[in-house]
């Protein structure tokens, strides 16, 4: 019998872990973390951060491994990211027979919440058929509260939708239909360049909610090329960024 | 000087408080609690149970306040919310003033995340004008989290947009444009019903993230019926309800 928690950890403020979470990383056998390779080194090293600030005594089983790399021969976007979790799921497996050769429970600590934009819980899926598997998750603080909190705006208007979408669909599709409040997440593009500025506010954040982090907000005719020049700045000091940001139609309230 | 902390302590599991929203709440000179009146008064107990927990030592000066009703002989929602918002900062003004008449830290325990429909963040605003004042915003597990944790399931499919709404908007605007994947929160009246149900799978939760955790999923065709009446049943058996659910076309992935 094998349990996987799949610990939501916030976005690198050690502060936003929840109780919850704190407990799972020390009753945890085994928890694995994954080394993205050259330049988000940083992201593992927060992990093993975390690990050591919040473990109690010696704890479970830490062990790291490599994350692989998406093949790019691979034309399909769907199929790449499919392949990928294929090849990860491989790696934890392979890891989990190796050191937990009775069974156990594994932590894996998951950037934000293992809900959104994260394919920690569609790897998990791929376990389920090679052992008596079950999957808890653990809720964490996601990169769009630490947006809303470090600008302390609320995140819809009165009794108003909010989209969460990605720089993709923004570039592919434009303003969501419908929308007044969009949030997006994984742009590596600054794709609000491919909308119409005018009316639109916007509040971006890079490193959201980890000590690092910088803000811009305002009108996004104003502001947008700020964003995309602290953005390059930040990307080039840093090795890597995470950022997201929220935009508002001026029509809204 | 006064400082508002703005705290998010999640939907009602106290494992879900991060470590910040602990800090914050052992630190603050004064705690402001509303009390929501008859049918609501288990909220006002949990965030008292809170406090108990966490609050190491004699902790700050905890005061509760009646929450004033909205005023349904306003015909404007708008104003009607306004006028409530407007209302309610009267009374921390004077709980301000006469706890803490020269200045300090005032904390307020926020359901979920203060972003997300809810309304403390705007109260604040209004108490700006009236004393040199800062808000600091702690970020919180929302009843978002607490659902798709509960269910085990993404929130987005694969680079995938997600519409937050309300029932309000579902009743008055139907299925929002553009999206497979839309979370219903604020809904009295189970809206779902206003849609066309054919092909829509939903997960649903009542009390999510609470011990008195209900969750139901399924084909939208199938289980509709059976939301209505656990809905329905619990309420009874509480006095009061809060609920949330998620919808996807079966088109996505």
């Amino acid at each position: 019998m094998i349990t996987l928690s799949l610990i939501g950890i916030g976005t690198g403020n050690p502060q936003h872990l929840t109780l919850e979470a704190v407990e799972a990383l020390n009753t945890q056998d085994l928890i694995l973390i994954p080394n993205k390779g050259v330049g988000k080194d940083d992201l593992a090293g927060l992990r093993r951060t975390i690990c050591e600030r919040v473990i109690r005594g010696a704890g479970p089983k830490i062990v790291e491994f490599d994350l692989p790399t998406r093949d790019e021969a691979t034309r399909d976007y769907r199929q790449r990211v499919d392949d990928w979790h294929d090849a990860i799921a491989r790696i934890w497996w392979n890891n989990i027979q190796a050191h937990l050769p009775k069974g156990g429970t594994v932590g894996f600590l998951v950037w934000g919440d293992p809900s959104l934009y994260d394919s920690t819980m569609r790897i998990a899926e791929r376990l389920k058929p090679l052992a008596d598997l079950s999957v808890q998750i653990i809720p964490g603080i996601t990169s769009i509260q630490a947006l809303t909190a470090g600008h302390a705006i609320p995140l819809n208007e009165i009794n108003g939708p909010v989209v969460i979408t990605t720089g993709r669909q923004i570039r592919d599709n434009g303003w969501p239909a419908g929308a007044d409040t969009v949030v997006v997440m994984l742009d590596g593009a600054c794709s609000f360049q491919s909308l119409a500025p005018q009316g639109v506010q916007i509040w971006w954040s890079g490193f959201a909610g980890m000590p690092e982090e910088i803000t811009v907000s305002g009108p996004l005719t104003d502001v947008g090329q700020k964003i995309i020049e602290t953005r390059a700045q930040a990307r080039a000091d840093h090795g890597w960024i995470m950022d997201i940001y929220l935009m508002r139609r001026s029509n809204g309230t």
